[in-house]
């Protein structure tokens, strides 16, 4: 639709971009990839944390090459003009957003996948890849790419980089920076930067690439990635248990972790969230539950691994415990898990994701603490956790209309995340910082951290023109 | 031994100690902790690297808290003196020798294991923890600490950080470094930073516990670590197979990679390794081989994944595909390859061991031209590999009193590092660059690269003391 306005509008836009910057933009960027119209610039400036602060910016461009984004970081390099990096804008706190008068570097674009070896175990990509087009592309090779955000039909695999991006899978195989080999990187003067390698190891310097991932596009831009990849798994089962308590809950959580089990997914939905999957969706599901776990195996037997942890469930006093029998069944427990964010944006209109993350074993202390803010402050907060990695969302819903209730839905959210730190946590699992948490930054990472992170940034971003104002 | 030798001479020590930098270091550090006796300090020049260039420590310190290590690092800035971290010192490329007139800084004293937690799966452990300490440690709670270095009855969790160690184990589990979620680090100025998280994921702020991992000692030392745990699998079991070339070998490998397999173990020893090891340990392996592979799975049902793989070994042209019927003789096989690098250094008294990991899928080049390289220097280069990584170890055996040969050794050792770039692989896969490889970290990461590591460097060390003259 957007696509369809822009080249509505092309010959007016090369009209109005007569200025400095667009001029040196077009300079190498063809016409298409350069666009100056308000309308369509405007629906640039956000990403999905759309409460969050953001400026207009000035272009957004499309580059398709290595060359043109090398092009465009010299001109913002020449011109002392803000880039924020841009994927497919889905990310959870602001880290897209735009600065005002930025040039927004979409890299949407630069979606081929390059290569996908079974031997080496490895795809190449450009950054725009949508991360289910990867997943698909490396199935049809026997492979997995198991990095799987919630938002993974659309989200692109530079922003995964970008933020680090867990999901589901990470009880079991870790988050996207455990699958990033070696990048290329254009730096904010357009120089070129390889990091890392194609290798299974490599220890040859500084692990800039890893520096790179989760740096919310504030150190260089990604032009290409060598992604590592497993072998596909047997298809998971899927297991759903009921608990008359958060604490029953956690309590099974943990008995399953420290009994050794592996599960592929383990994943809480309190009640709030299970009424208001329900009230979307009519899923059926439980709403006496004031808990409900789901675990997944993709084990050779995940029956037999089910029946071990459905027997724990019981043991810490699930009320019901109900094997998924097929594929159909365990899609449609997974579904209404994938349903939540978007079901508890219904309740209110508005919501506020926390993504605090604690060690598992404090975990029923945070659903506790999360239930009494939410008492506290008289508002909605339904939770659904990332729960065999204590990643917790706890989500704040309220009418953004009221200020009253916005006011408290910040502090409760706040307030949240105090907590997370309180209990040994961090105030971002896989979300990342952007602009929702940057003041708390801080607070985890201390003054000495920041001091270090600061002179890192700085060290590749010297004129601070790349994604000015996120992190710190 | 050396620590009776230590205590004999600790008054006279204490007597010689009239130096500003141990009268500095002696206002804090307990008389002990201090070694000035130049037999002493002298036993700690070298790591296992012994032909690079080491200089004499003015001073050995054995810090037993973080305050100490803190003091020594204040001192060092206040005076401007280089200081050399060590652990074991069983590096294999010189990143742990002595700097002339260096603060030998050995962290071997820090060695508690602090926590342990079945139900977070962590570790938090000092950093001269020995790696097999904390392997049975965490082994009583059924938990498993997979990084195994050959040097894994002797080597330290700090050592194993600074280098970003291997092992066997890779080819599953992965490297030291997705094993390290938190770092307590003092930095150059004395400072105390945490990185990281003891939470399973977290994205707080760039990833600087990934930078501090194979960073040698160059950037901060650290003084405690949060790691990783799994569960324990179940006990491996091997399987051997010949070939009658390296070439039917790599093509096994391969094979086995893209079939979807996951072995916990994927080792290759070459002709001249095997015969060295029967040499040295009348191990009863059969020298017609070309190449003998090692597999093993410890998986639910390893047999079952042994016959597979062996079917795959068949069919690339293994003339014998050996099953271990059971632990004993599992461990007899893994026994043979874990003596490989000695039985390589009784060859000629003295070896060179190369690190070069490449793409699995270029692995018979790999082999191929290393035997091109020994014909060509006229000399014996044994090579064993963790193979199921492209990781090989082709290791140079001369008579280092023959300067001819010495120098042929070198020559040759290059020309290997050489090769393995050509092939898209790195100059290390698990060792480090340390004093042996620093020329060739440039002609691996380029000129840019090289700029913007020293500028990271310059950020946590700009006085350029902590183990200067490594890595770049």
């Amino acid at each position: 639709m957007i696509m369809s306005r822009i080249e509505a509008r092309r010959d007016e836009d090369s009209a109005a971009a007569a200025s400095p910057l667009t001029d040196r933009l077009l300079a190498v960027l063809p016409a298409e990839a350069v666009l100056t119209d308000p309308d369509v610039t405007a629906s640039y400036a956000n990403d999905m944390a759309s409460f969050c602060p953001a400026g207009a910016p000035a272009v957004v461009v499309l580059p398709r090459t290595v060359e043109e984004v090398r092009h465009v970081m010299r001109t913002a390099t020449e011109l002392r003009v803000p880039v924020v990096p841009q994927g497919a804008r889905t990310g959870l706190s602001g880290g897209a957003n735009a600065t005002e008068g930025c040039i927004a570097l979409s890299l949407t674009k630069m979606d081929r996948v390059l290569e996908i070896s079974p031997v080496d175990r490895i795809a190449v990509v450009e950054p725009g890849v949508v991360n289910a087009v990867l997943s698909r592309a490396v199935g049809e090779h026997g492979l997995y790419y198991p990095p799987d955000p919630s938002s993974w039909e659309t989200c692109t695999i530079g922003g995964n980089i970008g933020t680090a991006s867990g999901g589901l899978c990470c009880v079991k195989y870790g988050v996207t920076a455990e699958y990033v080999l070696g990048l290329d990187v254009v730096l904010a003067d357009g120089r070129l930067m390889s990091t890392g390698r194609r290798t299974a190891k490599g220890v040859a310097g500084y692990d800039l690439t890893r520096l790179f991932v989760g740096s919310e596009g504030s150190l260089g831009v990604v032009v290409r990635a060598v992604l590592a990849l497993r072998p596909k798994p047997p298809r998971q089962l899927v297991l759903a248990a009921e608990f008359p308590s958060a604490t029953a809950a956690c309590d099974a959580i943990c008995r399953i972790m420290a009994g050794g089990h592996v599960p592929s997914l383990l994943e809480l939905m309190d009640r709030t969230t299970v009424k208001a999957v329900n009230d979307l969706a009519h899923m059926g599901l439980p709403e006496t539950t004031e808990a409900l776990l789901l675990a997944a195996f993709d084990t050779p037997d995940p029956a037999a691994d089910l029946a071990a942890v459905g027997a724990l469930c019981e043991a810490a006093g699930a009320t019901q415990v109900v094997p998924a029998e097929d594929a159909t069944e365990s899609e449609m427990l997974l579904q209404a898990r994938r349903l939540a964010l978007t079901a508890l944006e219904a309740v209110k209109g508005t919501t506020m994701i926390d993504d605090v993350c604690v060690p598992r074993s404090r975990l029923g202390e945070m659903l506790d603490g999360v239930e009494r803010i939410a008492a506290k402050y008289e508002l909605t907060i339904g939770v659904c956790a990332h729960a065999g990695d204590g990643n917790t969302h706890p989500t704040v819903c309220f009418d953004a209309r009221d200020p009253d209730e916005s006011r408290r839905a910040r502090e409760s959210f706040d307030e949240i995340m105090a907590l997370g730190l309180e209990l040994g946590g961090t105030i971002t699992g896989e979300h990342g910082v952007g602009v929702l948490k940057k003041e708390w930054l801080a607070r985890e990472i201390g003054p000495v951290g920041v001091e270090m992170q600061r002179a890192v940034k700085q060290v590749f971003d010297p004129l601070g023109i790349l994604n000015p104002g996120k992190l710190f």
